[in-house]
């Protein structure tokens, strides 16, 4: 059936069913919600003084593609974007809103699944999937609004790098972007490495635990990798008004990027975006901690320096220094 | 400038600085905001245990047309449309976060003036802009999530009409219907019943201060008034399990609905849309508090029975009962 059968209040009872299933009652969140979706706004307690706000977009032929991704891996992605940036604050979520604007002619299936793929990161995450609103419009457009909290008054902020401090980052960077080369090229490098790239591409799995790890460890500076290693080191380093060198031969490089990839794992690793790895700053002892506590790959790739603020320098596998002027993902300025 | 010219970062740069000159820090919400714009998500204290979130999408064509809106009008009315949702549920709107997908090619002054729009109404409602998203798209779809607090357990609910309830309205409905009409019908009525048809439908007042009232009187059932009069009812009618009788000629024309529209008068204030009036049911003990306490005109229209869930039924200027089947706008289904 397409959507402009079913139509708006159709559409979002089975919507709204969907999420009703799919809830895990257990989760805190959830237990909290006074009035979720069908009224004007939704209702929840909380009893944490700080919150968290965060907004982020799937836009058609900018962000997705519908022929290499699934209404299911969207669902989780829009969702995933939205819990990484909670994740670079040290924040745990808690409720998600979502503005759908799609065409009518969509089957309802499609938008189903859609649901069926928020429905299961929210649940994986804990988070609350509390309303929301559809409008139709040529193309879809997807929109998440994340909230959360902080545990107590310090978070990860961009603008808190300080000179001494080394620059570290959690698991892969590039991986995204090689999955993404991979289904616009049609590209198979076997069942296992294929499935890898896929999913870091289409359902990454935002680092919410360690940003919580990072922030209890001392951690004080962060983003989260979406428009590239260098090009985020970049917002960090403008925000904090230094300058940051990287080391390239220090920079993680995936045994399946390396292999599959020989030519360009370094330049993927450096500017491939939508990785939703975390990359931070902090002391030399405090990241010690922070590798003891992560359940992930944390790797020390550079340092931040006194030098002309937002720059990043490229120390090459020579041993050359490239100040890196171009960045990595900008919308309407460049291509990925 | 062209969007693409300036680039995502510039442009993002630019609306902060709009956001920053406009704001006005003696509102309480600026004083609580530990990190707006430029971070990976926002930060903002809170000390009430209830927060309320509600999001709201404006996309190009199908709830805009650029040849009879201003940038800045746009801008009012995205934080309008989520302001009224805040005010159906009785909450105090406190920030706002905003998601813009746009064209490339757009100038600029156009999203500069969006920004504008914005801040202005958010001044006005003492609700701080603390962060956003920006992405290309061919067309423009605005999104605005809005978080706002209750004062204390109570809420206005689509879901608590009970039979014995009177129906009561705030203002005139269908003004913003008329104004859709004249503008694009290109009709002119004198400048001063023009303007207010047009700031009618493109600069909605929301009933933030009358929800409020509503709520502290007694009032526990409301809807804002978007879909149009007896759509509303009808959602309110569902949620609350009960039926609603209407009497058409209890139904308030504005005078200048009633001059301009002779025909068509009664049909505007029933099936308009987007007149972001509060619809609510109540006792007519706590509506008569409701007209001593409000600002604005309140009219009884009709009242809440014990029939078929979900139906309204119009009495009509002579007399005669017509169950309603149609409802007012719908997304896909329908034209406004």
């Amino acid at each position: 059936m397409k959507v402009s059968e079913l139509g708006e209040f159709g559409l979002i009872e089975l919507l709204a069913d969907i999420v009703d299933k799919a809830k895990n009652p257990e989760n805190a969140p959830w237990q909290q919600v006074l009035i979720g979706i069908g009224d004007d706004a939704a209702a929840w307690q909380t009893d944490s003084p700080i919150q968290l706000g965060t907004t982020d977009s799937l836009v058609q032929d900018t962000h997705f593609d519908l022929s290499i991704t699934s209404w299911e891996e969207l669902g989780w992605k829009v969702i995933a974007v939205n819990l990484s940036d909670i994740a670079a604050m040290g924040g745990v979520p808690k409720y998600a809103l979502v503005s759908l604007a799609l065409p009518g002619e969509l089957e309802t299936d499609c938008v189903a699944n859609l649901y069926q793929g928020m429905a299961q990161i929210a649940d994986e995450f804990g988070v609350a999937l509390v309303g929301g609103n559809i409008s139709s419009a040529g193309k879809t457009t997807i929109t998440a609004t994340l909230l959360g909290t902080l545990e107590d008054a310090s978070v990860l902020r961009r603008s808190a790098a300080t000179p001494g401090d080394q620059v570290a980052i959690t698991g892969y960077p590039g991986l995204s972007a090689a999955g993404l080369r991979m289904l616009k090229q049609n590209l198979d490098f076997g069942i296992q490495t294929s499935s890898l790239l896929r999913e870091a591409h289409l359902r990454p799995m935002p680092r919410t635990k360690e940003g919580q790890i990072l922030l209890k460890q001392g951690v004080r500076a962060a983003i989260d990798v979406s428009d590239g290693l260098i090009a985020d080191l970049a917002h960090i380093c403008k925000a904090s008004q230094v300058s940051a060198t990287i080391k390239e031969n220090l920079v993680p490089i995936h045994p399946a990027l390396r292999s599959n990839f020989k030519a360009d794992c370094q330049q993927l690793a450096l500017t491939g975006g939508e990785d939703y790895e975390l990359l931070f700053t902090a002391s030399n002892q405090v990241i010690a901690q922070v590798k003891q506590a992560a359940p992930c790959p944390v790797t020390v790739i550079g340092e931040i320096n006194d030098g002309m603020p937002g720059q990043v320098t490229l120390i090459d596998n020579a041993g050359k220094s490239i100040p890196w002027q171009q960045g990595g993902w900008e919308h309407f300025k460049s291509e990925a």
